[in-house]
């Protein structure tokens, strides 16, 4: 089995731009596929995504200051709305029309900023993937981070999608037992947007961290759930229930739950976003769980940076090169087949958008 | 309106290659328009500007030392003299008519390094900027600096040719009321060398710096004056007088006096040395003054650089990607406009000197 | 004369990889003409040299583990032998015949890893320089260093073949009197694999470090011999015996000795790692001699590496461009044609085993 380890953007889709809070400082620059683009709230609260560059001279609207018409210049106060309509220009009355910037879709929703990179005619909002955890603190206290990493963004999806690393990049910290991990029983499938697999280790000692969240007194039967939504969500439900309690049946019963939400966005070729939150499903009254849980998985995740990083960097010295699959790439193999389907539908609707 | 972001250079004029005071602590490696180039004094004392590179080995000569024959390298000990004529090869007599070095002819006047980076045949000195004011103590006590920037040097023109970007830029510092720069009476003019305009801000309250330089009382006269003297020199003198004292018709009477010079020398496409200096033409026996003066003038023209560095930024993502033009842009046009023929006429002087 | 300064990389040929010691805290990445190697010991201590880039999803093997079958990658856990063969793959039996990294032949002699970059099948260990000094603690105790050095390697040969630079280049080290340097009687030749020059400074008044560490009370016989033995090391013995002992017909006599290894091995086309070794034969039982000696010549070699990298910044600016050649060139220059013979040789080879 051989590609690319580098693929191409797919425009028409909904992407983590960012969390809500970024915003709480104001202006934020952010670039998506190249693109320089600042995220920012309008005077009455409403985010807007605009090309980073004023049409005058070129300067970077990240310079420039929210007024009430909208998004002031700070070189020389040329003023846009969230449309990218220029509504002020300083000493003249009469706004040409090739006075505007471009102006990108974003909705807010689930204390996320997606944004939409294709033709706007396409940002169908129902397309965006619901995440209602992130506003349930009373029963998924969370915790959100971003790490910028230098790789192709399809290689967090690798990752993710092949959990037989944990043995090898985690093992000095949530790792454990490489052959446990690669011996899970797996079930795995393409979906209509991506990939799924469920891992299950069934009459299983449970790790500390496990024993502890879900007052574990036995053996437990725990699962790994992730499913890849192309092209750049991964949902992640981690968890264990006591044996005897019907887990394979029904998992929604008290018990060790995570919940994960991964976002790649790809900032460039070879660069990437990393979205992360992470929710607590154990003990939800203790903010001090969620903190320890946060603080557990930070430092696994720089683990993967720091692979991730290394491979990008082995990938850029030949970029055609092929790769050699194993058996363990099963789930990934399923992902990168329904991201080649993306990227065929992509081209099509970028033709037509041509036209 | 739509222009080229990145202009070429222009090579058959005098460019400020450093200011006197720079040489003081021996060679000084400086790069102008792509060329590593080496400034010094010989032993007694006359400026010279050789190519950076040993023709020997091809190691610096700012790695060498000034001995009485001239510019000995650091490497295996070759000398050149100012006209770049190797006078000195360690081991052998002869030395052979292609041991030399590219030398740059170098003019020292009014404590500026001019340097002529095209046909040595057309350096006429005659076309040199006066600018006596550097040697002028009593007068016109100064303060000189140089910023690098990475920015193309037709950036800075733009800059000082719309002074509306004073109110968003230099909002902080020394901006005041954007509104009033946009509205003030412009007098702006084509050149023989350049561009030209002067602003009227009539029946004014001074700013608190010129109250306190001018000793006024009531309202002032104010202006701005700016000339470009193309490629590479705008000079400035703003000030005021009380009202009634008929500025308009003379203003070489006491009152508030600044005059500035700045030099944007290209260092490549995307970069170059700004060399500015500010005369105190007001409180010219308190040196604190001018202390004060370039106190306040060193954080506006760093607000400046990072302007332009982040317009630069932009810019080069897309170098020939259209500009829209403002009202505002009037002298900024003119300036452009003077610019193309500049490049029109050295491209013409570089083809007759391949010839 | 004029040649390339950028010389194209020689690949049947023995490069110095490593010093043994290096090895010492475990896997060490090294990259050798664009090649990203990793260099280890598998568990029964013998030397490897693997391409440092697994074939699985590309990962560096630096980031692995040594084990009792190889060196296991440390993303998903594909263990490789010192051939390059993978012998296991976690949740898999079979290993299909495209699971293999590139080897490298790596020999281990004189505390040297030396490494083969061409055809394996002309690896022939015979064709290693002896360096038996390592191994002589009592007669040549020694000390190791590596430089990175961003130059072309050749400009190290360069550097060791023309020792009138040491006036100039380490005029406040150890240089002394440039022109006593210019003038010492050089024996020069050309040899099978490189070139060889003796200087004799006869009837000299040793230098401070030469008197102390020979004890010489009066005049000596002083010599620097040098032989480049292409295409990447040079072998130095350096000394002073008193005037009258015969040093010309037999230096193999208590007195001042000096001997050095150098090993230029190409990391890029404008990079190399500097390797060298300095052996002390003068003050064998004085461990502080030792000491001191590698405290003097280190940052002499600083100075190098300096007067390297400055040089090709410059190179780097028109690599085609021509150099200019004096007298004091003629054993760099025999080095060159030595050079050019073999980059010859080397084409011939790899045309061979391309067919």
């Amino acid at each position: 089995m051989t590609r690319e380890a580098i693929q191409p953007f797919i425009r028409n889709a909904w992407y983590i731009a960012a969390w809500s809070e970024e915003l709480d400082d104001g202006l934020l620059a952010r670039t998506i596929m190249n693109e320089p683009i600042v995220l920012y709230r309008d005077a009455d609260g409403t985010p807007g995504g605009l090309e980073d560059r004023c049409c005058h001279r070129g300067a970077p609207l990240t310079h420039g200051t929210i007024v009430e018409a909208g998004l002031e210049c700070g070189y020389h106060g040329l003023t846009f709305d969230t449309k990218g309509n220029c509504v002020r220009i300083p000493g003249q009355k009469n706004i040409p029309p090739q006075a505007r910037v471009r102006s990108y879709p974003v909705v807010e929703r689930d204390q996320i900023l997606w944004i939409w990179m294709g033709d706007p005619a396409r940002a169908d909002e129902t397309l965006i993937i619901d995440y209602p955890y992130h506003d349930q603190p009373g029963e998924w206290p969370h915790r959100k981070a971003m790490f910028p990493i230098k790789a192709n963004y399809m290689l967090m999806i690798d990752n993710l999608m092949d959990l037989t690393h944990l043995g090898y990049v985690h093992r000095q910290t949530i790792g454990g037992n490489p052959g446990q991990h690669v011996a899970a029983d797996m079930d795995t499938r393409q979906t209509d947007h991506g990939a799924y697999f469920i891992r299950w280790m069934l009459d299983h000692d449970p790790p500390p961290t496990y024993r502890k969240g879900g007052k574990f007194e036995g053996k437990v039967d725990r699962w790994q759930e992730f499913e890849y939504v192309g092209p750049s969500i991964v949902l992640q439900w981690s968890g264990a229930l006591d044996v005897g309690r019907g887990a394979q049946e029904d998992r929604n019963k008290t018990g060790f739950h995570l919940r994960l939400l991964h976002g790649a966005t790809p900032e460039t070729e070879t660069s990437f976003h990393y979205f992360w939150s992470t929710a607590n499903g154990y003990r939800q009254d203790d903010p001090q769980a969620t903190q320890e849980m946060y603080d557990e998985i930070y430092p696994t995740f720089i683990e993967d940076k720091e692979i991730m990083e290394a491979q990008q960097a082995r990938v850029n010295l030949d970029p055609e090169r092929a790769l050699v699959g194993i058996h363990a790439d099963s789930a990934l193999s399923l992902a990168r087949l329904s991201l080649a389907k993306l990227i065929e539908e992509d081209r099509n609707m970028m033709a037509v958008a041509a036209e």
